[in-house]
């Protein structure tokens, strides 16, 4: 018995793939991804139309789907993040149905709840056996982690695995098992490691990142949460790894002995688990090579499905564990509430992925960003977009000032009481206009272009098409 | 955040359980296992009646539910194994419903679909965290794999984590992460270590059980089934584990590199595995001590849920890639109709477990049985009870000789090849006889006392009461 098929071509008709259905895709190939091209291709081939893709993230890989959506093969996206390629053709109004953004934990709770129903699920697998268990750990194009395909191959009709290594029944120590796989079809290349993870991430040489870095590092320290016990996630951004680096090194010299890493890991993560910062690293993703040879090889070193992570309506995710997160923004208004989706002209170019996932379940979130960037200031009166609302975020750091959220003035005054340079939001919002300028308002479209769904299922934001010339 | 509640008591109340609902229970804690009489005691005190109790197993450890059914608390049993103390009750017509008997693949199945759904499931758990993640792999209660204990967590309403070894926030190596618990309970002891796993298994030194071992072995290397990628399913009886030692000496013989051991694990299929003659062992339960340590620190010996070792509604399970797997038998009837539920008497001492569904699943599935038993001889023309139908079951070893199922007659072919003494199974019930002389039939009681599921969810046949004086 085998559920190997010859080809794409035969797995997708074999799913019984028609107009009309949903089909989705996992991200942890990232910017190397061969395979949403690759079925999409096929299925475009096939004649199928109408179709949904819902796929954790999009790439600038990914770029041939606005074909798709111009020929009508795709006619409605679901996904927790676009990079700026697709991004901006959305913004500019190519599709007529809005896009519908989720969180990291908020898709695998409406998959699972039925809100958003999978036909046909594909799974990219660096390594697969012939019954389909496979995982992300072995293989040329090893990504480590295979954490948000979880929810797609448990709830999705038809489940499709595609990998370009082929190893004997049983693959051992699978992460998704044979009981939730249709048929597997192998390939040459499912995509090209250069893309699927940076060589390594880099921690930041600017000298704002590393103020803000260092700031950020003593706001934890301060925070009254550096205890044994710690729990801590970070972005894979310059600054935040920095961050991590003071971090670690203010938890060494304090002998304090965490308990785990969460995330998206990167080998800094790697590095303080081997320091002895923490006990475990929970792992839906890895962002480096380190990483992959860390879960890989280390035991304390654990994947976790993205339901695991994140989502709000298992009986828990270890977001709700967690003590600090330390995440981005691209504009926060003096509400708090953050924009990761639009850049400074208003076109899409990311989305929330754990962003409102962790700030939900953090006891403290801190945003880290530099005071301005190209000139606009980071802070404004209205964001053009809630990415993550600001009753979830407790603080912002900047190398200009720490604005504490009032709804958290006791870690202000912890902070003030170590001498942290506090500052009043509306107070670092003038300041930093003080040497950019007021920035000119944003005109918005006529269109919505995109929905921003909460974590626990409702309309947070509506994003609008961007005008011509903006 | 926590789920740790104080006390037994208040998981049930916040479970909301009520008359007329359905508990589970898992067996890896065996004849050791504390935590189902701790709960039905706990919950017979609440006044709660007319529940049905779902157990993978059901040990003579919990004799104590014969009284909880004299008392209305239960009023019906589903099951996949019944050992002798609590089924003598049963036969003798202690319950107005009859007990239901599944497989350890329909089990999981009918708990996915929806066919015997679970009100609040009961985890005995070595080792727990106060958010729910558990294992059985660490702790001073230590069984091993927790594979049936899967499906309970996955699809009960509420499910309630027993544990006696509580440790910090995430648990490494967990089996069943906390996305599916909702409260965790710490106890003094979830069972006797004696009971839990034997110390060891042994090999049979009895001369009879020894020949019907050097014929599996050897109907084994004949089968044209023991080449490269070899896999393995045995039981943990005496001569079953001595077919084992015999097939290992086979292996290591000819350098044959099989792919995986399956099932109940016992030390000799550890043996097995470190001799080379396997690369992975896939454990749904740890029969001895020995089994424990190597699922505990041996990355290729990996725990199965049972619905990965077994279910039939599943994409597909481990049993579909079987080659071989050894069984056992009370009788065997002509048609090669296999009774695993009932003793010489009619009295319940059993039950399928796995051996319908690794039958079914299996290349060769053979039983390997003495002639006689108590001076009653081991084939019949009609087995007392089908738990296992003769369709899925290829050869009757035992030291009189090996009847093949003519269903297989490529198999018959290759065993006289070799020399192997083929036998009818109709010569091999008149050799049995010239022995034991002809039995005596068995009296058949007036109620049906228990129903025997298949595994696909059929009635396989029913099992009546034992008339008085039987």
């Amino acid at each position: 018995m085998s559920k190997l098929v010859s080809s794409l071509r035969e797995a997708v008709a074999l799913a019984g793939l028609r107009d009309g259905m949903t089909v989705s895709f996992h991200h942890h190939l990232r910017n190397g991804d061969y395979v949403l091209n690759m079925v999409m291709e096929e299925i475009a081939r096939l004649g199928v139309k109408d179709l949904t893709v819902n796929a954790s993230s999009l790439f600038d890989t990914h770029a041939p789907l606005a074909d798709h959506i111009r020929n009508g093969v795709v006619t409605a996206i679901q996904t927790d993040y676009m990079a700026a390629g697709l991004g901006k053709e959305i913004s500019r109004g190519l599709m007529a149905k809005p896009v519908q953004f989720r969180t990291h934990g908020g898709r695998p709770s409406a998959i699972a709840d039925g809100t958003t129903p999978i036909d046909v699920a594909f799974i990219a697998a660096p390594s697969a056996d012939p019954m389909g268990n496979c995982t992300g750990k072995f293989g040329k194009s090893a990504c480590g982690s295979l954490g948000y395909a979880f929810p797609d191959a448990m709830y999705a009709k038809k489940v499709i695995v595609i990998t370009d290594n082929l190893v004997p029944y049983p693959l051992q120590d699978w992460s998704i098992p044979e009981i939730y796989v249709d048929c597997v079809v192998q390939v040459e290349a499912i995509g090209d490691p250069k893309g699927i993870v940076s060589g390594t991430t880099r921690i930041t040489r600017d000298p704002v990142g590393l103020v803000m870095a260092s700031y950020a590092a003593k706001v934890i320290e301060h925070s009254g949460l550096l205890q044994d016990g710690f729990s801590f996630q970070t972005g894979a951004g310059g600054a935040s790894l920095a961050a991590a680096g003071f971090l670690k090194d203010i938890m060494l010299a304090k002998n304090i002995q965490g308990s785990f890493g969460l995330g998206g890991i990167t080998g800094y993560m790697v590095d303080m688990l081997q320091a002895g910062c923490f006990q475990s690293l929970l792992d839906v993703q890895c962002f480096d090579l380190k990483a992959v040879e860390s879960i890989r090889t280390d035991p304390r070193h654990q994947e976790i499905s993205a339901l695991h992570y994140a989502s709000p309506s298992m009986r828990s995710a270890v977001v709700d564990s967690l003590d600090v997160v330390i995440l981005g923004a691209t504009e926060i208004d003096t509400d708090f509430n953050v924009n990761v989706h639009t850049d400074s002209n208003g076109y899409i170019m990311g989305g929330s992925g754990g962003h409102s996932d962790t700030a939900a379940g953090a006891k403290l979130a801190m945003i880290i960003a530099p005071m301005s960037r190209a000139r606009l200031p980071i802070v404004t009166d209205h964001v053009t977009c809630v990415s993550t609302p600001g009753k979830d975020i407790d603080v912002l750091v900047t190398q200009g000032g720490i604005a504490v959220n009032p709804k958290n003035a006791g870690l202000a005054a912890r902070l003030k009481d170590a001498g942290l340079p506090i500052i009043g939001i509306h107070d670092l919002k003038a300041k930093a206009e003080a040497m950019t300028g007021a920035p000119k308002p944003l005109r918005k479209g006529a269109r919505v272009v995109a929905e921003v769904v909460s974590r626990d299922g409702g309309i947070l934001d509506q994003i609008y098409s961007v005008p011509e010339g903006q």
